[in-house]
């Protein structure tokens, strides 16, 4: 095994011609040059043999294009929504034969400074500047420069174009499911988004109360936890121990659903003949619990997906700000219409 | 807003200098070149005015290195653990200052063949080849002209450096919980590895045996089941349906362990009362389950850091196969020996 890079002077010599000559044959110039077949069949032939490859970085000097793409993202590599997020962009970013360049700057600004310092030293042709959850963000300075797309974010002091889930439709639909499955005792909220310039929750909660209200209802109350499943156990079993008696619980993820679930079984109660839950997010986690919480799902693929579109797209200067509509994954977690009103 | 990017021409021409000129002052040779100290200085504000980057390219036609490693892995971006290898390889690649370039095969055998090639072209530094659970594969023939690390999987036919979890020693790990126990009646193993090629369930499986059998113990079955939620969840219903009464069950993971817990909640059995259980791989699913599972880890973030280190240490070609220790992530699914014998 060798790791030594093959170049043109070690094809020319195997070839028995000089570099140039190579080089020529190459760059399909042969026949511009009068170079011989036989010169052209030798020279092709040790390049199969030697496996040697252009200088990729050469060409892309000449084209001033690099054909890649980077992303800039706070915590990209750590969680599972986000790697749906890079699925959505990889696949795109292939069907336009670009190349992602990934840099994780966990939070840190310096971090991001030095990254985007790369990406701009690589002359990446665009930049994903990524959230893992709904932010509204300041983009640095230096990206104004360069074709970007904000992933996930907003930024509403500029006009760079941004993808991101539309968390208000999402909580409208989310409530619904309660109305339309004809839950007429209490519909409270557990979960308050705890991350300063959060889209998420706010977002959710704004279009839960518009339906509800639409209705003629309204929140009974927001039982406020972290968005973890053990903060949510916590926070729901002492709710209810304090005498809580919910028709219908809105979660404001998977996870805080999944803690639900546990403080509802450890206080006696069913999923769904005594409570209806619904959740957001349509994560795996969604299909694992019993039964199946209904879910209003991120849909990550298509966010990542649709960022790196913007970034082709010829008329990217006016994509402005796209919000994907979040989808309903079913399950069985809000009492059938069928089954009459609770008792 | 603008992207068009930033030239040596719009440099000097807002210095008033020639682009000849401008190159050498941006090049270090001023003094050589006996350059005015006034030209230097209106080159360097036209660079921090306008945001001129020179061409990284062209530098690193010069140096003949990118700076850049590449990720080739089936489903690097789609899953949780995946991520956390991808965390702990870009964390130590910056360390490194190096970029990584990522591309996903989607287990692919044609996109595996365009991505190296893309990478080939791209003249990486070298390649971190990688599978999202342990595989023993056979790597594409290019790879092993190119300085490549295996990561969480290796090829027996090459000696290739590969970085991946001992599960072997893991196994022995799980056994040796219910051992230390006092666990006295009827262990289990739930799940039967389904990959072909797996590493990762056939290893776990013999550390158990042969930890089980230094201590005069067995395996009393393995209950078959993929390594899903809802497929542990029908398999280990139904085999209590059947009247199984374990004592100790080793879930080979911890979707398992998740679907496992419903079961015996389901037909009355109480952990860790009852029964005691240990899973593998230390997810985060591990510490939402109630009580928590003690869950023998996969070392991911270690692993694509360890990865990564193995590409940039001078001595890589004598890297052989590095099998990182599994550590044990701690909880509450193990009867503690104080509490005596199962009646």
């Amino acid at each position: 095994m060798t790791t030594k890079k093959v170049t043109l002077t070690d094809v020319a010599e195997r070839a028995g011609v000089s570099t140039t000559t190579a080089s020529y044959i190459l760059n399909g110039r042969s026949a511009e040059m009068r170079i011989s077949a036989d010169a052209e069949r030798r020279v092709r032939e040790a390049v199969a043999h030697l496996g040697y490859r252009p200088n990729r970085n050469a060409r892309s000097l000449r084209t001033r294009t690099t054909s890649t793409f980077g992303v800039i993202s706070d915590f990209v590599a750590s969680g599972h929504f986000a790697s749906q997020m890079l699925a959505g962009a990889s696949a795109a970013a292939r069907a336009s034969e670009h190349l992602l360049v990934i840099g994780e700057t966990q939070g840190d600004p310096a971090l991001e400074h030095l990254l985007i310092e790369e990406m701009l030293d690589r002359q990446v042709d665009g930049i994903v500047y990524a959230t893992l959850t709904s932010l509204e963000v300041r983009v640095p300075a230096e990206l104004k420069r360069l074709r970007t797309v904000l992933l996930n974010c907003v930024d509403p002091t500029t006009n760079i174009p941004a993808v991101l889930p539309d968390e208000y439709a999402g909580g409208r639909t989310a409530a619904g499911v309660l109305l339309d499955a004809g839950v007429t005792g209490e519909i409270h909220v557990i979960g308050e988004d705890p991350t300063p310039n959060a889209l998420a929750g706010p977002g959710r909660l704004e279009g839960i109360r518009a339906r509800l209200a639409e209705a003629g209802r309204s929140v009974t109350s927001v039982v406020p936890c972290h968005w973890g499943v053990e903060d949510a156990y916590d926070a729901v079993d002492a709710w209810l121990r304090r005498g809580a008696r919910p028709a219908g619980l809105l979660c404001l993820n998977d996870r805080i659903a999944m803690g639900t679930y546990q403080a509802l079984a450890g206080n006696g109660l069913h999923v769904p003949r005594d409570v209806s839950v619904v959740s957001f997010d349509g994560s795996e986690l969604a299909t694992w619990l019993r039964p199946r919480v209904v879910s209003v799902a991120l849909p990550f693929n298509e966010l990542g997906a649709r960022a790196v579109q913007a970034l082709v797209d010829p008329g990217w200067a006016d994509v402005g700000t796209v919000r994907l509509p979040m989808p309903l994954a079913p399950g069985g977690s809000v009492r059938s219409p069928a089954v009459g009103a609770r008792g």
